[in-house]
């Protein structure tokens, strides 16, 4: 079976159609980053604070949590987005029927897919959620990622759930271009002697350089064992880097290099592994 | 096994603790109508007229489609919830991790935990997501339902899932009230000859009296079936009550009440039936 897992970022553009899968792909390249920064604080100041500060690669935000959310706000996020060169995915995790999450995607105040280069979905409802999504989002030039698995204790996300994401994925490869996973998807839910032809992103959320999880179900592990070890692209970082006091932006900036560092790292030592 | 399918609406107010699943109980004892409303539009106005006109005994909303949601809404919400004694469901289908779902819950711009008595989450997270739900919600004496069944086409909770998801469930009755299913999940996920002493309420989506289902994978059953042949508690109605355009007053009552006999002539049904 063919694995992508050799092959650089810059390589793998090619093995994509969807817009967003090959800017991810070019961004990463460009700025030798896999570090993806979760945003998860409900304040406009903050939020914007801690993206300048960092200036990531890609900006994993949670707009509906924020309380004082308006269209300025999506404003400055693109401008940070152009300052900084990065990619910008609302974590919404749309979970709902195919008419819904299209309206849900579309129109409310957030309107997450006029400024969301890419977003994310559960399998659970079946393949009419990513039509409902697609609907919306293929237009403009959109992307979206299954979660095939999560990394919190108990999830359900295991076994043939994880199995049939990837078969919704396969089918629909225009819109899907990979999943949040804890590993590599390659060979998952394939027949044996089938070609793998398909090159999905994996990004991973649930990693950590010290903690080892938090009081409601999140666990961790290190960049090394999701991206040497696991197969994974992209390391999704949130309170591991900004902590508690979104003003301590040299601290902030510094737990960013130290988590991107150990990301290429990790990443330069996969492609240049002997096969 | 003892069944909960024979009492009435207002006898099974005493087997519940949560301040939300006996105000839902009391509301369907006190209005006879096991129809909930779903109001799935992307206008106030809309939104405010089609609940005025049904004046349902329970009103699911989606304020996340609703372009010009701000907290006036909400006001007129509750006045309206008031008028017509109607219980307040917010159709969210939380998904994400403890942490996350806990903020997504108490704030952004919706702030669902202050007005919404109840609300529904996926168990795909495993029970961390009860944990961060029930922070925020059990002291403001909120009820949460979990998606333990899906009506789309090609739906991954099934199987274990739906058992994982059940068994979630009660291991957290103080907040957990019931089920978004296709049918009873008495003895789901048990052992045989254990005795059943959990109550949980059935809301059924996808119900319908004369659609077969629409182009996104939606999937239609009757109130009939839902009620008495599958033990469901709730039937949630969307479109088939409102179509297409919400300032037919008229049009939308009468549907309306067509929906509210058919449910409650069900009902009487399965509580009358022979054991």
């Amino acid at each position: 079976m063919a694995s992508f897992l050799r092959q650089t970022y810059g390589q793998r553009i090619q093995n994509h159609t969807n817009p967003a899968a090959k800017l991810l792909l070019e961004t990463m390249e460009r700025k030798k980053s896999n570090l993806a920064v979760s945003v998860d604080v409900t304040k406009s100041k903050d939020f914007l604070a801690i993206i300048d500060a960092v200036g990531p690669f890609v900006c994993l935000t949670h707009v509906d949590i924020i309380e004082d959310f308006d269209q300025s706000l999506v404003q400055q996020l693109q401008d940070l987005s152009i300052k900084h060169d990065f990619v910008i995915f609302e974590d919404r995790k749309f979970a709902d029927i195919g008419n819904t999450v299209a309206l849900q995607y579309s129109s409310g105040v957030h309107k997450i897919a006029n400024w969301s280069h890419i977003t994310n979905a559960h399998p659970v409802p079946g393949p009419s959620i990513i039509s409902g999504l697609s609907s919306v989002g293929l237009p403009l030039g959109r992307g979206l990622l299954l979660l095939s698995e999560m990394s919190t204790k108990g999830a359900l996300a295991v076994g043939s759930y994880t199995q049939e994401a990837v078969r919704m994925a396969r089918a629909h490869r225009d819109f899907v271009i990979g999943f949040i996973a804890q590993r590599t998807m390659e060979g998952i839910g394939m027949q044996e002697n089938t070609v793998n032809k398909d090159d999905f992103l994996i990004l991973t959320p649930g990693v950590g350089l010290d903690a080892k999880g938090d009081a409601m179900g999140q666990q961790y592990r290190t960049p090394r064992q999701v991206i040497l070890e696991s197969g994974c692209d992209v390391i999704i970082v949130g309170r591991g880097i900004y902590g508690k006091d979104p003003g301590l932006v040299d601290e902030i900036r510094a737990q960013a290099k130290r988590y991107m560092e150990a990301g290429w790292e990790a990443y330069q030592d996969r492609v240049s592994a002997q096969a």
